[in-house]
């Protein structure tokens, strides 16, 4: 059933698109910090029909050269809000980390933002381990171990927080001078090692209840944890066989938890450059890798074992070169590099192909973008995709025009949304506090 | 030139109004989590040109008796964006504490609403002495002395990360690859005894630069932060001598701190109850008391001396009575209520006055209520008012359309924004980052 057929999601992060966006001349760089901007990509995305809107959270500077335009500048509960006024089925799932936020902080805004999108909110909970966001807290990162124990009572007590106002508290009966019934909004008092709260927290339940729960990550901490709590899961993998085995991992985590591992929507990142031919669509994603091509053709070089330079950048590889290639096993982009090197393009052409970046790049006609998500998801490789367009400012129209129709078309996507709330589109079980404890299945 | 015309505020609490307000036949009780109500009274109160919506937080249940609604349920960041997003001139000034939250998401949060709003936020900093906030957070409350301590450094790091991202760092030249001046955007890397960080903040300035600053409290130590800081102060005073009192007090906070004592607004509580005719206005608000009445006339007993009782309740107080009362010196409600009581009232009539609330409550015709206000600005009580509607759902509109348009007539409020910022239309300098230090004058 959830596999019939896929699910969707995009990220909005500063409105501009890959570090390079901001250069082409139909960006507006002053898109950095306008929200209409951020709130514009959510309405195109909810006319695709896609199921969540994703924003991301660094606690910490996130521009690192001045020829980059920072990841993001609005903080994320301004940024959920505005698109949930804007938009009427697109979810909407929020990062906030575990690490550096406290559990009824975190309760008490995701909770609103549920209420106020009418049960369209998510939680990606995450652990920060950048020293830099601790810095900003006045404190040091905690090591692995730590920071997912304290993950774990975080998302315990958030739960428990949202549960604290019983779904019937609320009364309303003027007559009998009762607005709700007190002995259903009842103190959790949960003390942990890391955090602890008292509550309850006073707001009453969504539509659909309260938020689902999201995790990003890859570790078998981050697996462990997602296996307990996760509705969704975002991974970053590189090729089938990589996304398959992390998609078992997970499912395997869920189980050892006690649940059915398709309760867990596994997602794996795209991040496509489209356009009406394939030519078109490398110079567009081309020029997006240009102004780093000395550094990639290098670490091109240390991922396929040869010693690439700047003098190579304009020839294909020669047949000797290509069988001493390797791919380096410790980086899975390697395979997809030599992939593309042996069909005989030029080395710049290889980088073009954006061989080196966070997600699969599938570059081309729309098609080629829909036939990379259908062979995924007919392989198991994921339950669903994370779309980051490449240039938000025609980018995400030419997701949402072009490839949509076409997965529509071929039966792989929803031609409108099942329901109202997050849950319905994703096809979630309805929790409200604290999940009751399953019976190992 | 600020004492030529007065300032307005209002609060939006839970949009219900008074502790009974939900029981009258008008108000709909569902708007205690209904987002627009809250826009809805915002744009009425934009409509009065009023120069900013207050938001007050309280980080524990607010809820104490069945028959009362909580005193607020969305949380204030999101009710702050959306109506950022559906008004044009009214500022918006949130309460977020300087105890529970770290200056890193203080600072984040609201200078991304300062920017989204085009530059009309304000934060109202506040200490938090409640045990119950303080238990969902795991901790207890500290003395008044740590806690100002405590604020005093927030403050100063949450500024400080505010100038983090200097005025003209963001350049925007896609010619030379330069999105920002990186130079211009430094940590900060302030380290307190109670709060620290390292900074830079990633967000550029509003188009006021940085939010407003407002406090609301009365003790010396309240005023002593306030005068360091504020250009805004939200009291509690009952008569025009204890607000000229309280003004003056924090007046000379301002010029010890090296300021110039105009340029803190002091705002002085009303909330008012508008009808057609006075017996109209005070039925409607005799409705608001009368479910405590009980209680009620006990209190109004202490305050003035005198041991009253439920059967005191439908008669005046006799002549012996009345030369017996004293005002309690120390509630200064207790000097409005023997006022009141002397004008021939039964006591629960005097009651219906709302003599024990927690502003002056003006009832009667818009006059009654214009007259008030007029009357304390004249007198050098308040540079301002912080008006609470008694019941929203019509309540907000007879004050901005009745009171508003007299105020206007007689001269001593604005028939047209200043400008387009909060500091225009507040008549406050420009800020960015921690003040300058003045000279003393
Ligand atoms: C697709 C994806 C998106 C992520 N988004 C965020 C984010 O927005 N903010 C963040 O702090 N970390 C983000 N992360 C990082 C992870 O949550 C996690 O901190 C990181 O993978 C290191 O975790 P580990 O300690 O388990 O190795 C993301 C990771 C992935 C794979
Ligand atoms: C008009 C007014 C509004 C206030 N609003 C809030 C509020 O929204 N949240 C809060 O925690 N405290 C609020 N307070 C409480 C004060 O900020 C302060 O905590 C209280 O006066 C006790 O402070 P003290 O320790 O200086 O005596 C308000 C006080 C006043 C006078």
């Amino acid at each position: 059933m959830s596999r019939k057929q896929m699910h969707l999601a995009t990220i909005l992060s500063n409105g501009l698109g890959l570090p390079y966006a901001w250069l082409e001349p139909q960006v507006d760089p002053a898109d950095y910090a306008n929200i209409h901007a951020l709130v514009r990509y959510a309405k195109a995305a909810e006319r695709g029909k896609l199921d969540f809107i994703f924003l991301g959270d660094f606690l910490a500077q996130s521009q690192r050269s001045e020829a980059h335009a920072p990841g993001q500048t609005l903080e994320p509960t301004v940024v959920a809000t505005a698109i949930a006024l804007a938009t009427d089925r697109i979810g909407i799932v929020n990062t906030v980390s575990t690490t550096f936020e406290k559990p009824y902080n975190i309760a008490r805004v995701l909770k609103t933002l549920d209420v106020v999108s009418g049960g369209r909110m998510g939680w990606n909970a995450i652990t920060t381990s950048a020293p830099h966001a601790a810095a900003n807290f006045g404190r040091a990162i905690d090591d692995r171990e730590t920071r997912y124990a304290q993950a774990d009572e975080v998302i315990q007590i958030v739960q428990a927080l949202w549960g604290s106002w019983q779904e019937d508290a609320w009364i309303a009966d003027k007559n009998a001078r009762r607005f709700t019934d007190l002995s259903k909004i009842a103190p959790v008092n949960l003390r942990g090692t890391y955090a602890s709260s008292r509550g309850p927290l006073e707001i009453p339940p969504s539509k659909q209840g309260q938020p689902v729960m999201a995790h990003a990550g890859a570790s078998p901490h981050s697996h462990a944890l997602a296996g307990r709590y996760a509705d969704i899961l975002i991974s970053e993998v590189f090729t089938i066989d990589e996304a398959r085995h992390q998609r078992e991992s997970l499912r395997r985590a869920a189980t050892a938890a006690g649940r059915n591992p398709d309760d867990i929507k596994f997602f794996a990142g795209v991040i496509p450059t489209i356009a009406a031919t394939p030519a078109e669509a490398l110079a567009r994603r081309g020029r997006l890798v240009e102004p780093d091509i000395i550094q990639q053709v290098h670490y091109l070089g240390r991922l396929i074992g040869l010693p690439l330079g700047p003098d190579d950048l304009d020839t294909p590889l020669s047949a000797a070169q290509l069988s001493a290639a390797r791919a380096n096993p410790g980086d899975p982009r390697s395979f997809r590099a030599l992939e593309v090197a042996r069909e005989g393009w030029t080395v710049r052409e290889v980088l073009h192909h954006a061989v080196i970046d966070f997600h699969p790049a599938p570059i081309g006609p729309p098609e080629v973008v829909a036939d990379h998500m259908q062979e995924w998801f007919e392989a198991g490789a994921a339950d669903g995709f994370w779309v980051t367009p490449d240039i938000y400012a025609d980018g995400m129209d030419a997701f949402v025009d072009g490839v949509v129709p076409l997965l529509q078309q071929r039966g792989q996507f929803r031609t409108e949304y099942e329901g109202e709330t997050l849950r319905d589109n994703l096809g979630i079980d309805h929790q409200y506090g604290l999940r009751q404890p399953h019976s190992k299945p």
